[in-house]
């Protein structure tokens, strides 16, 4: 099941893709797409799939927002892809690399991507994120992340390389801009992911390719990370893991993005995003 | 002002600290102490000076939760006391150390802090807990800042070192266990700090002496982040900015905490906390 949140900033309405191609409205269905309905488990959204199969109202698809409403935290894993990791000049992590976007930089995944103030180095990340659907607290083995993972979607971890790296030591200061998470257009619940080790990830920015790379290549898989992260934090219901970027950034290549750029991105199976950018 | 939220996890009410030295109850005022009071400015405040003037019903002081509900972002300072940056062997930065704390790390000041599974490194760190009550972003100077504080509070920013500096090179893995960061007993207002760079803070360990610091020692004032804070990210009312900790923490002496251990911590006008430590 694809679900999403379609409306205007702050006032989309949950919905859910019927098999005759329409986005249908679960506002009487649901309260939202949340960390309230996906901590159901799989009952809770077996109930909204019973709904879709009857008579809901079409919703026209016009913006769409950031699928997921109320996320918690969203826990970045770094240098994730071997070859991202060559071309930033770092080696390979002997374990994950972690650190943090606050959910208010959140926004639709066609909203405006704004490069801050004073910013000379504003990237591109094609990612992989994993919504989580049920609290996962030291997990024995990654055999049980599968039953944690309420599904998947396709991100931007928009970066400011300056802030991140040269600004004082800590990844987090370049990491958490306003709008730099476009996450969507949709939730693909992880029924529908038949392998989420083998999705190809592309980005371009203004029509020219700059990563083509699939999560094949993931240094750490996704079961492993949820595993691993449990050992450190408590994973809740709508929680975000952005799962690393493979190689073709803006900082392997000394180029960064400025006021007009169009980033297009997409994961396999996950739908597309596309950002203008502006200027904050 | 002395604002709290009084109950049991999850079921805390509002409540404010009357002349007569009793609790009231909010609960009939306000929604919550949350994001949506703070960001109402002065006149929310104000409003609830004056039911608190009137006859509000006394709430029993049972267990303190944290003082403020719904923090979207916790962000801190690294190493911002030059005693401190000198114990762990780090140069004083040049500006300030900026990493992350989820909001579901929060706990009430005397609720139970654990040690989290395969810990040997679990440390104290004191902390000025600064409340924000306005929108900023990029604000143009550090004048600006007074504006956008709704009030501070005691934090103390639990944070275990292997998983901090040993295990990947970011510091959020070793500052998001859960647990880790006891707030309040309660938020002052702003208008009752008259200089938040000059209030001691004081933390022992089983009853010895470990912090005993003063806010003047820090290296970048409250002002100073709130201004800088701004032009990295969007600060919202209700997010929190813990400003980092004097010298003394464990890390300094080479011992930390285990099952057992009592911690008691206070600010300068802003209460104390005392937390037995568990195992997770």
């Amino acid at each position: 099941m694809k679900l999403a949140r379609i409306g205007d900033p702050g006032a989309e309405r949950p919905a859910a893709l019927h098999d005759d191609g329409t986005w249908r409205d679960l506002s009487g269905v649901v309260g939202d797409v949340d960390g309230v309905l996906l901590g159901g488990g799989p009952a809770a959204l077996d109930a909204v799939r019973e709904a879709l199969a009857g008579d809901l109202p079409v919703l026209e698809p016009g913006r769409f927002g950031p699928p997921v409403a109320g996320i918690g935290k969203i826990i970045c894993i770094g240098l994730n892809y071997r070859d991202h990791a060559a071309e930033t000049g770092a080696q390979a992590p002997a374990e994950p690399i972690v650190f943090m976007k606050a959910a208010d930089t959140v926004v639709g995944p066609h909203d405006t991507v704004l490069v801050p103030r004073r910013s000379t180095k504003t990237d591109w990340e094609v990612e992989l994120a994993v919504v989580i659907g049920a609290t996962a607290r030291y997990l024995e083995s990654p055999d049980d992340a599968a039953a944690h993972i309420a599904g998947y979607a396709t991100s931007n971890d928009v970066s400011e390389r300056e802030f991140q790296i040269e600004r004082g030591g800590q990844w987090d200061k370049g990491k958490n801009c306003e709008t730099f998470y476009p996450l969507g257009p949709w939730l693909v619940t992880a029924d529908e992911v038949a392998d989420p080790q083998a999705l190809r990830l592309t980005l371009s920015v203004n029509g020219e390719s700059k990563q083509d790379g699939t999560t094949a290549d993931m240094i750490f898989g996704v079961h492993h990370l949820v595993h691993y992260l449990s050992q450190f934090m408590v994973l809740r219901p709508g929680d975000v893991i952005s799962t690393g970027t493979p190689a073709g950034v803006g900082m392997g290549q000394g180029t960064y993005l400025t006021e007009g750029d169009v980033v297009e991105l997409e994961i396999e199976g996950l739908g597309a995003q596309r950002q203008e950018v502006g200027q904050a």
